[in-house]
């Protein structure tokens, strides 16, 4: 099959998957998360060799050692993945909720009810792991899926996915998750946007930038992730210390890190919080009105996504908001002050995705959120914003069922329309 | 200014317009239908030159009569639209509406809330009544919009929008709603994908179409609208043919109309409904499998816009449901039987935006769905599905408040997450 033929596949099974009752589905999952256990040998096998030609890619310059130390797999990984699936075939059903029910006139019922988008394009760098997890959610959420995965994982991510398709059997086709393993065939899937719905970058911020410049089908993601905090001139000093600590040292490298601390012009303890982040071992830069002591910033948008940040000093409030609309990517935005009017104003006016009151911007994470699987954050206001979890995979459906009601009494006016909201779940 | 100074003052202004309380926008609503009313006579005279424009331009072959038709505005036609923003000032507020609400561990608690999608571009032809109606959504959800409208009512949408954007001072700088006459900046609009989120085209296929394949936008509507009704070998014959004539004749043009009547081999009254489709002047086409002594349809998947149709014989559902998914537009689909597991089955496999049981596909509409006003139908499965009203206009954002949290404690273990659901209005 050619990857045209491999996406309708794709689509056309998906649609046997999400025809399955939810016990059904479930029990798909079960097996899924089985044979990771049962197949173990044979799955670690596989990855050993992806591990070793990693660690001789490395030495010879062609892989870097970031994307190596992610490839390996460990029996204790894929207990807790197979955890993770047996989670997720005991979780609540997301298809078929009935989100609006109304009663259009006496005899004719609307519902609004939730489906799958139909066919998801996940594409993930170097770590297999995201195999399963990728496979289950499409699973769950009655999703076809095709994964594209990266060339250093090809021999882990061939025996993933065949165990995995192995136990779709009876009850799902195969091609309801189709693995794409050479890296010429990423544009020809990103041509694809009559039969793709949905793709998911998982990678670096330039890989996510290269698929969102190079496709029509809509990308959940986000390629960058420029967080800022703003110590307001009420804030708590050592509140502060905390949360401008944690919210840049508690893993630099996420996109949910703190890359600019905004202070404001007044607040009396600049120097100790500076010294703080000093001490942490953060590399501070000064922003177009920063200390001047400090190098300027590389950019006044700029992801270290590393120890370092950018220093600015505001004057007030609504220019710390302009900054942030001028300078951020939209993901995630806190301020620090003990004046709730102040936090008021500032999660009111500023556009972003999630926006916090003396809490870390580490917060920012389908998890921490309580959403169970994360998909992915999104920076886009469409479809889905900020952390997604499965609920992101979903479209809905409107169901009409009437008694052979025509428009045409209601056009003469011999009929009426009641519009009368119906219990969600009649 | 240029387009983009226009796009970006549109997005600064909007995030005023979205600032304001309610109660604020809602005045501002009431000033918009007020001006419609007060500066009709200067409104109808600019109209009128549009309209003797149009008139010589159709004898000249330079319009259609169509476009012609659509130009005119009248006393009435203000009226009513005052009162239909009249009403939508005095809805209730779509923004910041808590959609979410959970407490993710003691002291920290996390809402998400609606807001607005930012810039939305809407792109129409020459029925200038859409600009009111259009702007009116955009101040009632909070976005900022820029309108381009058709050359033919160049001087009605000039007056409309000056006496529209009058009526937003002092609350709301001018620039939230912005005016583009010229035909050649469309594609410099669709470029500006960085500060434009929506695009909605309201007006033919072919527009649409050239819309969707010249922007990376997302664009909110559909290019074909190509509905079918299958007849099952249970349906009532009276019901069949009410629900047949009325699906396609009752508005020939629109695009929930009837586009192929499927009907079951079994069904005994096949005949007598095609007489009844002749007789109401409806050409009929054979599809695949339709009857020998029918002129074959067109295409597979045909949009007659008009008072014909396509005619297929089916051997069973599943053949149905897959003639449907191989040849429709996914917008709308009905089927009529007195077998109530047929239906539910059918219900069940048919993915399209809607899906009917004993009802017409005219049906399909916002206002019939009790939306309100109806912004567009979406065929994407993307963001918003089928009849999209003003809740098709917003995102949500992530508002957390906290005490001074960091993520390091629930890392160590030393605190953890509840991820209890609060009250939605908590």
């Amino acid at each position: 099959m050619n990857l045209r033929e491999q996406a309708a596949e794709a689509r056309r099974a998906g649609r046997i998957l999400s025809g399955l009752s939810s016990r059904h589905r479930s029990a798909v999952l079960a097996r899924v998360a089985d044979v990771l256990q049962d197949r173990r040998v044979e799955i670690l096998a596989e990855n050993a060799i992806d591990v070793e030609a990693g660690r001789l890619a490395v030495e010879a310059g062609t892989l870097s050692s970031a994307l190596a130390k992610r490839l390996a797999l460990t029996a204790a990984k894929l207990q807790a993945l197979s955890d993770g699936i047996r989670g997720l075939a005991n979780a609540s059903e997301p298809l078929g909720r009935v989100v609006r029910s109304t009663e259009l006139a006496d005899g004719l019922n609307l519902k609004q009810v939730t489906a799958p988008l139909g066919v998801l394009l996940v594409i993930f760098e170097s770590r297999p792991d995201a195999l399963p997890q990728v496979a289950a959610l499409a699973l769950r959420s009655g999703n076809g899926l095709i994964l594209k995965g990266g060339r250093e994982a090809a021999r882990s991510n061939a025996v993933l996915h065949k165990v995995i398709t192995e136990a779709l059997a009876p009850d799902v086709p195969a091609g309801a998750i189709c693995l794409v393993q050479t890296r010429e065939q990423i544009s020809d899937l990103l041509a694809l946007d009559d039969l793709i719905d949905l793709v998911i970058p998982r990678g670096s911020g330039a890989m996510v930038r290269h698929i969102q410049s190079n496709t029509r089908i809509p990308v959940l993601g986000h390629a960058d992730g420029v967080c800022h905090v703003l110590v307001d001139v009420d804030a708590e000093p050592a509140m502060a210390r905390r949360l401008v600590i944690d919210s840049k040292c508690d893993y630099p490298a996420a996109c949910n890190a703190m890359e600019t601390v905004l202070i404001h012009r007044d607040w009396p303890h600049t120097g100790a919080l500076l010294n703080h982040l000093r001490e942490a071992g953060v590399v501070l830069h000064r922003g177009p009105n920063g200390p001047a002591d400090l190098p300027n910033a590389p950019a006044l948008r700029h992801e270290y996504g590393d120890l370092a940040c950018t220093v600015q000093i505001v004057g007030d409030l609504p220019e710390a908001v302009d900054y942030i609309h001028a300078n951020g990517s939209g993901h995630t935005e806190a301020i620090i002050t003990g004046n709730q009017q102040t936090a008021d104003t500032f999660l009111a006016a500023v556009d972003s995705a999630c926006i916090f009151h003396n809490a870390s911007t580490r917060f920012a994470d389908g998890y921490r959120f309580g959403l169970g699987a994360e998909v992915g954050i999104s920076t886009s206001r469409i479809h889905a914003r900020g952390p997604v979890g499965v609920d992101g995979l979903l479209t809905t459906r409107w169901k009409l069922s009437g008694q052979g009601d025509t428009v045409a009494p209601f056009s003469a006016g011999d009929r009426s329309f009641t519009h009368r909201p119906n219990e969600p779940d009649a």
